[in-house]
């Protein structure tokens, strides 16, 4: 378990130019700056969201970006440094529907080693029916099961993650489900 | 739920020289390259690993890196670009003390806000008993809980971890801990 903090007379951004090849002690390639020592160490990135209800009816936002611009999908995005994963889907909640969650369990961990991914989507209860589009969504509902717009979800996961809520609304505590093995 | 993917005509590295703004849309300040368009996004980094057992012994690794070189860890580290989390458990286990293991259940997501990790540490079988120290261990071992040598535990989410191991052992399936309170 490795802190891998950079030794202190190591600048946290490369000064000289840079060339790709493998740190002493290493077995990969990283991108490696010959007069500062920087080492850029490119992992893979975790998005945070939510399955968030109100009474029966689900959030969905109708996404304003691309990719998959004007498909619908969960209330989600990149965790930001410095905060936790609850605290990164309340953020996603309140930037994407202005939505104010509180979580509940944790629904699944999916990979997408494709490209590089680890969604973390969590079960969670709004605080208040009102809800409006944020900078990156186009609209944003509450949405009855039957009444979600399923040939119009944007990825993969947001099945994955509505099934598995779905599964499991009944009971409080569960181990988080896995990306199912054809999504690989 | 964005892929975040880079529009085509970016680059995946910078061509010419970066400034620290807020990119166009968003609300805090990146490393942005002014004549490519590169934006650097720098996001949590996830730490995989595993308590892995052999019977009732527990695989523990001497660490020879610093931070904490000399202290005992469990094995886990970055986990790379384009490999699952239980792949990277796996990874990490091999070349921390060459242990081949089976993963079963998700014990913790452990969150450290403060050096922007997630720590994912699952429970595990060694397939063998043999093990032995990789390049980033002095001496691997296999503990029985009494035999753990508390007082040299290189971090606190490795007593987080055999904490939360000991208290599901007998149990298949549990939802994951999480940090406790005072870790942050």
């Amino acid at each position: 378990m490795t802190d891998r903090g950079a030794p202190t007379d190591v600048p946290a951004k490369p000064l000289g130019p840079v060339a790709r090849r493998i740190p002493p002690g290493e077995d990969r390639e990283r991108l490696v700056c010959d007069s500062c020592g920087f080492i850029n160490y490119v992992n893979p990135k975790i998005v945070v969201g939510s399955v968030a209800l109100w009474d029966d009816r689900i959030l969905l936002c109708k996404r304003a970006i691309e990719p998959r611009d004007g498909w619908w999908t969960l209330p989600a995005g990149y965790m930001e440094e410095r905060e936790t994963t609850i605290e990164g889907a309340r953020r996603e909640a309140w930037e994407e529907a202005y939505a104010r969650i509180e979580i509940d369990a944790l629904i699944g961990v999916y990979n997408i080693p494709r490209i590089s991914q680890v969604q973390m989507i969590y079960r969670a209860r709004l605080l208040s029916p009102e809800v409006a589009a944020g900078l990156e969504s186009r609209e944003v509902g509450l949405f009855a099961w039957d009444d979600i717009p399923w040939d119009e979800i944007a990825f993969p996961s947001v099945h994955w993650a509505l099934g598995h809520w779905r599964e499991t609304r009944h009971i409080a505590a569960f181990p988080p489900f896995a990306e199912p093995p054809e999504g690989l």
